[in-house]
């Protein structure tokens, strides 16, 4: 399948936020040119953009995709009384084949914002791994091992395993919490990690509760603890990443771990604003998650951006924070980095045809005066005219190409929540 | 001209987030009923709503529509730069028509994102009315006088004509900012509001400089400067109230004040999060605007209302602060209240039919656990399928009927900038 784009505005992401006009050419699953002309090739698909934008699709670096369930099922409560009476019971119940069809609706939102990847961390994984395969769509897993599930034996298997499986699919090392999982066990991880040299990702200071309450514990802040039993000696990274001391900086600046940040779950929830500026000040690259929809309550990577640098302004009290080039980085390149898709970050010749076409034929993105900036700033869900995840367009104008109808996936998350408040 | 919509969830807003099912006639410019049969009428067009929802149109509160312009032209810069040396020299050089064809701009973004009115605030008034007039829109002005512009003469004749020109047009007494305008002009002001009976609209301690400035030069909060001059015996509000003190809350309760709040605006350019809760303690009507584009830089309501509960959750540090359906009426009943459109607020038989269906068929809206708290929380521009203003369809589908084709504005809109740019 040989694809050409033309008419494009080409924001390949390889020079901050420049953008060049011409064509990109797909085979199969890889860019094979970018440039100003049509060549001697011939294309199973011509693609006239029109002079909308080409750019890097962006990667959802944390979320717990099949949380979609939950999505509005118990909105503006405390988080205590969200998680451990309504969450937790609800979750119980899961099985695979609801996992299932749970990740495929979120994928479905995935591909309408422009999100071509998605570092998921959730149960049932072999159920996961099936709802994006069939959907096309590219997932990261990240194990979610605490107390009351998964082992680090398990984890190797499956690291091992699903790394091999697919193209789209690869696993990183990871667990779900210090606070859900004992030092024993976090010890064990650690070991996996440095016998293989594998990063690991972990929620990590999302609320100021968990943080004290570590100390209390362990009289160490979450990093702390994971660096002194040797948790971040090959890398990886935290999700959330609000309550962060100084020396927790310094141990992410140092071991290069990605801090993902959830502005708009950690809005949603509460649980305060990360110091994003701080980060990029140090150089800690800083990615960016929606978190699952369950605390959001969409998957808008626009509403992310947005909350991104917007609330640094906010907290900085300075209109200048967070630079909208910095976030559009974060989006694309950072989340492609901190996930190890390092052939998926940038539009370039070899790279992974994870392309996504952004509409400036809408009134949000005129007049033209900095398409990039606007796409931070102003950009929205409607914007998003075609995801093309591997190669293959999986959303075009509204219209979704994965496998199976919308309706039915709708009607089987209705179905599922339905029999779950009733059993 | 007689639409039916029919197959619909209606939410009325009469009843809180309830929603009926049902369907919905228009008559001209008014509902004629909501019920379940479709009697015996016969009907101009007739509209299967698939299950979506009918609701009252956004009202956008707070806005300077035509500074289209200026959208994503000078982003990441202090207020002081960005409006001394950026925005003022650019506005300097506007003419009504290019005021036309900007406003024109702003509407059809507006229709995208469900609002079907705006209280607009800026210069070249005639071609304001132009705008929206020609596009169908319904506009409800707000004098902009300050020293370097209008009178109250003037401002009571342009009261008394726009209020008469055209059903789609009302016109409020207003004044820029305490900060632009003397105290003289703010008393001949005063004295034409006693004399009228009317309430005033104007920019209300936005940010911490402006409240101090004001203190420093008159021993008074603008609030209570206002209040001490009689301008607001007759109600109205202020634009922002985000630096509010505890003797202004007072006199906005006591006076049934409305406080319109701009999130996006108050984010982008860090000027503070306004006490919202606090002001529905107090009984204060709030209402929701998108402030200009060249602050914020979209005009999208989902954005604003996800702000107004999301920033008020961060600030007070509580995931049940601002109730999502709280925020749903401000969006919809108080902005129409704070605007004077008693018959735009709610979906009722003898309402004017300014009306907006919902998309539920999409990703993000599903499951539909608890609809209207979804709208709030995960809504987007994509969810709008249609918003008819006046009982007419504006936008249907991704498609405008506005009288004029998108891709002229737009090209309007680009030359227009790049012509300024160039003066």
């Amino acid at each position: 399948m040989k694809t050409r784009f033309y008419n494009a505005r080409i924001l390949t992401m390889t020079d901050g936020i420049n953008i060049m006009e011409g064509e990109l050419h797909v085979d199969a699953d890889k860019i094979v040119y970018i440039g100003n002309t049509k060549g001697d090739s011939s294309f199973d698909k011509e693609i006239d953009c029109k002079g909308n934008v080409l750019m890097p699709g962006f990667k959802n670096a944390h979320t717990h995709t099949a949380m979609t369930f939950l999505r509005s099922f118990a909105d503006d409560l405390p988080l205590q009384e969200w998680l451990f009476n309504r969450v937790f019971p609800m979750e119980a119940k899961l099985t695979p084949d609801r996992v299932y069809w749970l990740s495929r609706l979120g994928i479905l939102e995935y591909l309408t914002s422009g999100m071509t990847a998605n570092f998921d961390m959730y149960m049932k994984t072999e159920a996961i791994v099936s709802a994006s395969i069939d959907s096309g769509f590219r997932t990261v897993l990240c194990d979610s091992m605490n107390n009351f599930g998964g082992s680090v034996e398990q984890m190797e298997k499956d690291y091992d395993k699903y790394n091999a499986v697919d193209p789209l699919i690869s696993y990183h090392l990871g667990f779900h919490a210090e606070y859900t999982t004992s030092l024993e066990l976090m010890k064990q991880l650690s070991g996996l990690a440095n016998r293989r040299k594998l990063p690991v990702f972990v929620h990590n200071s999302e609320t100021r509760k968990e943080v004290d309450e570590c100390i209390e514990r362990y009289g160490k802040t979450p990093t702390e603890l994971l660096d002194s039993i040797g948790m971040y000696n090959y890398g990886g990274g935290g999700y959330h990443c609000v309550w962060m001391s100084e020396k927790d900086i310094e141990i992410f600046r140092d071991r290069k771990l990605f801090a993902v940040t959830n502005p708009g779950s950690n809005t949603k929830l509460a649980s305060g604003i990360a110091p994003i500026c701080r980060y990029l000040k140090e150089g800690i690259p800083v990615a960016i998650g929606t978190d699952g929809p369950a605390s959001n309550n969409c998957l808008d990577m626009f509403r992310e951006m947005f909350l991104v640098t917007g609330l640094q302004k906010i907290s900085e009290k300075d209109a200048e924070a967070c630079d909208a080039a910095e976030v559009l980085k974060m989006a694309c390149v950072n989340g492609a980095h901190a996930m190890r898709l390092y052939d998926c970050d940038v539009l370039a010749v070899g790279k992974k045809a994870d392309i996504i076409e952004i509409d400036l034929n809408q009134p949000n993105m005129q007049p033209l005066n900095n398409i990039a900036k606007n796409i931070v700033y102003s950009g929205s869900k409607q914007n998003v005219k075609r995801t093309m995840v591997n190669g293959k367009l999986l959303y075009e104008c509204g219209e979704f190409f994965v496998g199976e109808k919308p309706e039915i996936i709708y009607e089987k998350a209705n179905t599922i929540i339905k029999e779950m408040c009733n059993e």
